[in-house]
């Protein structure tokens, strides 16, 4: 039986594809579908949805804003509702962390703010090359494709995807290279051939890619070597931002400071569309337009936004909170990896993963997640990995009963075919 | 005295220069600021709040749907919500135009289904090449960016922008040519170095380039072209749709039909993010997730857009009271231009603008009808063109209510100075 | 029958298809096949013949100068052969001409000199973007074949040409626009969208794209435009240039001074691989070795070019009996185009054409030309156009002979078919 | 005291800065100044005169051909000149080797056939990205520069250079890391974002990036992932080539079968440019005309080019003679970096290079063998490399002489300076 999904939709379509039921309700992290199913959530909105779905710390703010007849639509013009988020934003996020950074409003998506960034870097650095990663994700517009690495989303552009060249990510060339050796050789060697880039773009931890997580060392290393040539460092924490890796940017851990941050997706605290764009205050060399767009001023989520830092950024709380969600992540998934040869966990915080060794597997636990009631998706160039992304608000209980579902599914499709016959 | 708009926010920032209040409430046609001013909106935010400010036809079902706890972000699942607007825009939009249109939601912004549409026909005909106009304005993503005509934006790219090259807009070289004349040339001449373009991507009324409004001849003549030669023709209608020239679609008083419609800003009816990309079915060869986003299931503008098409569109009602609305602009119009020397008329429906031969009148214009409480913006390549873009809904009231604001000030701004001494 | 051609040698060759004799022996405007075939040569090496085949006023000293032990190749080295050359060029070309150049020797071919011009007019302004002509020919390098008009050479390339586009050529519009109105709008515009040029490259007749010769007023206005927009003018000068229209340089009729003049073909005097680029001194920013190349040294060519300066330009008599030459050619293509409907004469001095109405006259002519005892090529992006460009040192005799064979070709094939059954 | 080469020739001459004499006669492996000086050549013209200057075996039938009215230019004509160099390069060079290659004249240097080599593996595949190696080097057009390392003559092009990465070349990573292992993991992985490419250029010496020799097994491993991938592999053999590396292709010792073979600098045996483009049958695919240019039929290089071929190719005696000097210099070479600490030797056959430690002491080395009497120039992205490339046909007693002065500016160069005051 086909649906108006299926008819008027464009094929683009893919998500629907995998998990085909009519979703009319959702609380925390848990989703009802039409035909009745429940479905505990690891997927999070693909990380927009780090406080759960409907979560009313959000959502009763939300409503008194669009009851109380105030603005929704500013573009870039002044409102007490961004003058709020841009305050607490400053108090409770950048200040605590000694973070001087100016603040851009790309465009609700995360693909703007990478584009503003690149931008950016160009124009301040007055180069045109731009470095990125093996496995790196960063959006799906020209400029944010050029720098991703999918071949099948790069050829999606139909022309050559210039100005940028890839290196190897951490661990790319499995410990049998030292780290960023061939990005030192060909910095420092002018006949090299890599023309010196205006910046690097990095992920700390590669949700798209295979929820891949570079360790805290080579970030710094990074860090250092562009520090040492003069190329600015962007850290796109659209997905690993916004506490999912344990603490508010993904990169605190490390005690890097990048030049340029990507923000988007859990920003807005509620699943509506915002971003930012940070940088250090001497970068911000933008003429008055020169980037622009229609929604940067999505008051709505600007409300959401607010509310959700105050609730869960304002002190130490929430963040010690999540250190056990994550522990208890960590137990399930050893649990898990433990049963199967040649799996093994992937990730950091609540940006994790379960990478199997036999081609289809993942996809397989997927469906068959699915199936049982657990919404969770695979990563990935060969969707080998099982990506877990839980809300971060998620309770013991619901962690449990998804990891249950996860668990059995992983036995049934890893379990050796019983011998004919017997 | 400064603020955190000015400390913590970008120097990107624009509108808020121009138009430095604080604003706390909007209704319909008008605005207040925190200082008590009250404005008269003809500005409508940039084209996104057609059906005018906190509209209740489509806050209602907003707050109601929040309330709900159905589900908020959802990507490309499947929603009742999503499924309700499909419906509605399959019965009231495309089937009464008998238009076939595949649907895609290609992320929330103007430049996303700009993106797109250009990496679409790109795929579907295997050539690199987009021609776009000159003075055209399709957003601000690289790709987008590339077939936009502003020279300070396309700076800001930082990159030389590729594949695509320029074309004159009707009536470009001051009727000294005739029409496309140039466009056939180069396409029938397998010398002229003109590759053969996948597309050609057009507004109807070019909002950004000076309120430049295409004649329907001229349409009809690119259409028939662009058919002859296997060129793909995209009407980006991000601006120009959702009834600001008088119908749906900017193009239907042409009777063109286009093979690929972008479409964004009023389609939500809200303010809200919210795009789409429409195409025949026929083109419709992307792979499952080839392009996607985060924020392509925005389910708040999903409920939005169906609450403004099925007040506004279900029947030819609001489409004829538009038709006193533009008439009422032409007279108010007509009469300021009659007073200065040299001024004219520009654009089409509620897209319209007022060209002033002086350079610097449009933008002193704008910036007096601040002063006493009118929200107008400048556009064309010298900001020589006054933008008049109220609310489709604007009542006779406040619309006489904003041209008294404007004829005064264009009164100020372009009499004769006194002689001195007298 | 196949030969070693057919077998061993790649499909790429042209001119061995249309003309398959196998060539021995050559003199002035006169070439014998083995076959014992004599023909005319109304092609001079595509100009790279001007004083004709085996011209002993070239040849003695070529020969003398390898019997004398002197230095045969020498990269960018000082040798007594490139001096006497540097010494004759300025001597009897620049200074009678008062053309402060400096003198680059890109490397031996015309495509050489074309991208050593870009590059310096790059570097120069800083800027990326290069206007080129419709049906323009530049060369078959990637720089080249960017601002080069004919789409199966530039599809060869492979990729995308960038960074380059294309205005229309005088007369391209039929004369129904004025001159270079489109290209005077769009560099005044600052929202057309078309990047400021680094420079415009042009041929003052377009040798391969139809021998379009562009009139000296077009010409005038085009460098008074670079001039007031700070854009750099290059001549391609190479096949125009070196006598062929008249006058050494081809635009000196015109009365124009390029910022940069591209030479090549013609200017070793005697088909020995030889180029120059000549620019302003001002313009002289290149760093040592920063365009380089193995033959940019090829003595030989250079004492060719000097013999071939010292005789026909150290005076005014060369280009006065060019004159007649003309005169006389001029006369036979008025003959023939007297003859056939809707035929045209194109070009300018010896680098002139017949343009027929009908789509394959030009080639059946030439082909037909052939087989008479005739080399005479086509033109043009449809063939369109009989290209004659005998050696400028033809005879009255041999043109007369020329043009006998060709006269009858064209009456050949466009004499009407006899009625049937008569 | 200026001359006319100071101000009449542009700066970005080179080589006649570091050696500013005026060379009047050249013969074998010497050449003498106006001035009287004389001078052992360790340069060989950049690699184009592997046979020596004013060699008799190739200048004798040149002028003899010049006396004879033989056709001098004759484009892509038929000529006996061409016949027979087809029919000997046959016969003495791909025969015997067992090379089944068609051959492609691309116009008459380097930089010609690299870029015909480009359009055509771009043309075979339908693929646009062209894999390269750090220090490769290529030519100076923008194809070929874009495949090239140097980042001076890189940023020369005054654009990015695009559709084409770096890859590391045989030992880069200083033996730290496996053989193509970075090669391996990007092709094998489809989101490492590294485009599939068209081709992989590689020198199998790279004489302008440092004299660095790849070996054997390293090119064969090349080859191999090259088959198993898809990739067609060019093996640019312009300097490499014609006998420099001790036989006549540089790959021959591998093993391995280039899909594709550029070849210009000796191929004529005189120094007159040619150049040509090999490759498999199969990859024919070129449209007649596709790829052209004047001066592919330069018939004095085809005379000397059969001419060198017969003399030095028809059998082994020429190949086991070099073997001979090939010792010689080695033991030079060893007898020189046994005296400098961290001095090591470079490179393959007579393509050799000494590479010091010290910055400047190879250009300070250079500077001194030119006063003594020795032409020979530095290499490497910071010329830290003497590269030696006498002809290969010097005597033992010219390549001994040329040592001698060579030793001695060695020994003043990296001599400890004596205690001051003793």
């Amino acid at each position: 039986m086909t649906d108006i999904f299926d008819t008027l939709e464009s094929e683009v379509r893919s998500y629907s594809r995998s998990w085909p039921a009519v979703f009319t309700r959702a609380e925390g992290a848990r989703q009802w579908a039409e035909d009745g199913g429940e479905y505990v959530d690891f997927f999070a909105g693909a990380g927009a949805l780090n406080y759960g779905h409907n979560n009313p710390a959000v959502m009763e703010p939300l409503i008194r804003y669009l009851q109380s007849g105030a603005v929704l639509h500013s573009l870039d013009m002044k409102t007490p509702a961004k003058r709020e988020f841009l305050e607490t934003f400053r108090d409770l996020i950048l200040r605590p962390r000694h973070l001087d950074y100016r603040v851009m409003f790309p465009g609700p998506t995360g693909t703007n703010t990478v584009e503003a960034a690149l931008k950016l870097a160009r124009k301040v650095t007055g180069r045109q090359h731009i470095l990125s990663f093996t496995n790196a994700f960063h959006g799906m517009t020209l400029g944010s494709l050029s720098v991703t690495g999918n071949s099948m989303k790069r050829q999606g552009a139909g022309i050559p995807l210039t100005n940028s060249s890839k290196i190897p990510y951490d661990d790319y060339l499995d410990g049998e290279t030292p780290d960023l050796l061939w990005l030192e050789r060909v910095l420092e060697d002018s006949g090299s051939g890599v023309d010196r880039p205006a910046a690097i773009i990095v992920e700390t931890v590669q949700g798209e890619g295979g929820v891949r997580a570079a360790r805290a060392d080579w970030l710094r290393g990074l860090s250092e070597l562009c520090r040492r040539h003069g190329i600015l460092l962007i850290v796109d924490d659209v997905q690993a931002g916004c506490g999912r890796t344990g603490s508010f940017f993904s990169f605190e851990e490390s005690g890097i400071v990048p030049d340029i941050v990507c923000l988007s997706k859990s920003i807005s605290g509620s699943g509506l569309p915002m971003a930012l764009t940070l940088f250090r205050p001497e970068l911000d060399v933008w003429a008055p337009g020169e980037h622009n767009g229609t929604f940067r001023g999505n008051a709505p989520a600007f409300v959401t936004a607010t509310a959700a830092l105050r609730t869960y950024w304002a002190d130490a709380s929430f963040q010690n909170l999540l250190g056990g969600t994550v522990a208890q992540l960590q137990r399930w998934m050893q649990s898990i990896v433990a049963e199967v040869d040649g799996a093994s966990i992937r990730g950091r915080g609540l940006l994790a993963g379960i990478c199997f060794e036999n081609p289809g597997t993942a996809e397989r636990v997927a469906a068959e997640s699915f199936a049982s009631g657990l919404l969770v998706e695979t990563s990935g160039p060969r969707n080998e990995v099982l990506k877990l992304m839980p809300p971060l608000t998620i309770s013991t209980r619901d962690l449990d009963a998804g990891f249950e579902i996860l668990a059995a599914a992983v036995r049934a499709q890893t379990r050796e075919p019983e011998p004919a016959g017997v």
